[in-house]
């Protein structure tokens, strides 16, 4: 029986990537995109409806959520740097947006679950190792703050307002079309690299550890989240950063070059990091299956040249 | 030596209560305030300057700041149930607004500390008590959702943009003029009854404890925060609410009657509630001085007819 899901910041890569894996599994798709970021509606499935709006303003919303099964709430800022520059639009893109939604829920009393992405950001520094759901909250920057702010208003309208909704603090995701822009991440940055036969620049001694998901994997994560209620950290494989550029590097033959870390990369930078994801696999029997080397090779290959 | 301080919010109850304060103290005080909800210059001592702008748009409010020696930032919207009505709203006040004077700081390269009140609503539900600042957050309404932003912002901005500030988590407040608005906390609803010779109306059976700080208490912990940074928790005396409404009904000569939850402050109260404010006073030196009956008594006189 076919479902009919909406999915905010549908034509992001994360969001592109979902909408074709609810379009093999028979869902029908309803996009909410405001192009804000450069998103694109290119290789989606047919019969996928787009809309380009900012949820904030977009009239359709209430009925868009009513008629909805699941709402997969993906829209959002994601650029850290970015957020510390320009907090406002920031608080625009990732909570007031969020805000927007569960209020065109509440109003039109619907009962679609809400699954929103957020990220392990939330955490801040690391106190223990690996960090579980119960870990203190310090989010190290303005994207952080918005982020476990969205989180927060998602549970209070869970309880108040009978909004279901499931947040999910994922970690590092990476894919085929992934955007390469150097605020989005060490990924990206090592991807634009290896792509132009540069050397593949490693900040410190890259020994930080990551959790790191093939965009394939996140998106099952987030469709299997769509049962749940609550909290949860979604990781993937754990990676150095150094082994990461390694990987590359052999994949790409180029090589790998430490250098010192910038001044303003510092002030936001984590240390090491590593997810207990245990309780999410088990609530949903999840687990990873794109191993590091396999990933990104297709991830590579997405950007060969035709 | 007299400074120069700016008070955000300072025409509301604990707002002229702390200008009157520095007054005593010699400091030279600028108010800022909106008086969006109502606030009254009236008895503020001479030579106190006062701004009625909105913090988002005030274009004065770099050179205030890089001219004050400490901003005490109490501007905001206090109402639990309003938020929640009026989410928006309850945004512009409490985190925008907080969003304003942060980047406003930043801007004039201040070095001003920000001492800003925030809410032991912080955190929720407590899971063991007392509850200390390290206890998780788990905001249960929309006014706890952006107080704990505005707290987590202004820590970003003092990690990476060197904007000093400290952070109280206040317990209730209360003394003479305070509002006696029925969205604004039991004891002022207490208050009202008392004035009118009703019977004083305890939710349940009344056993909830909470810490209680008179206002003069309260100004002194924010007076002496302007010396440190950080987070800290900030009670007072500990009652239950039954304790506060039979002093109150015998000062004023008129009874206690129990009743049972109203639905709508069911699905937003916290049950039993003991702040760990010991890091403060060990901190500070702060201790409150003035106990119930003596605080609600000159809270009574304060609304006696001329």
């Amino acid at each position: 029986m076919s479902r009919s899901v909406l999915v905010t910041g549908g034509l992001g890569f994360l969001g592109r990537h979902l909408v074709r894996r609810l379009a093999v599994d028979g869902d029908q798709v309803t996009v909410v995109d405001a192009l804000t970021h450069g998103g694109s509606s290119e290789g989606l499935p047919a019969g996928v409806r787009v809309l380009v709006e900012d949820l904030r303003t977009c009239w359709a919303l209430e009925n868009l959520v009513a008629g909805a099964s699941v709402v997969f709430h993906l829209a959002g800022q994601t650029s850290h740097p970015r957020s510390m520059a320009s907090p406002s639009e920031d608080l625009a893109h990732n909570y007031e947006a969020t805000l927007a939604l569960a209020e065109a829920h509440r109003r039109a009393g619907a009962t679609a679950r809400i699954v929103f992405t957020s990220t392990r950001q939330v955490y801040g520094r690391a106190e223990s190792s690996p960090v579980g759901v119960s870990h203190p909250t310090a989010p190290p920057d303005v994207n952080g703050v918005h982020k476990l702010a969205a989180e927060h208003l998602l549970a209070v309208y869970a309880q108040a307002h009978s909004v279901p909704s499931v947040r999910l603090r994922l970690s590092n995701v990476y894919g085929p079309g992934q955007r390469l822009d150097p605020e989005l991440g060490f990924i990206g940055v090592f991807v634009r690299r290896a792509l132009d036969r540069k050397s593949i620049q490693v900040y410190g001694d890259g020994s930080q550890k990551r959790d790191i998901a093939f965009v394939d994997d996140a998106v099952d994560a987030i469709v299997r989240a769509a049962a749940i209620d609550g909290v949860w950290n979604v990781g993937g494989f754990r990676h150095t950063v150094r082994e990461v550029g390694d990987t590359l590097a052999a994949l790409a033959h180029t090589t790998v070059e430490t250098v010192p870390w910038p001044a303003d990369r510092v002030a936001i930078e984590l240390g090491d990091f590593a997810i207990d994801d245990a309780p999410f696999r088990a609530a949903t029997g999840w687990t990873p299956g794109v191993g590091l080397r396999e990933g990104l090779e297709r991830t590579l290959g997405s950007f060969a040249p035709g």
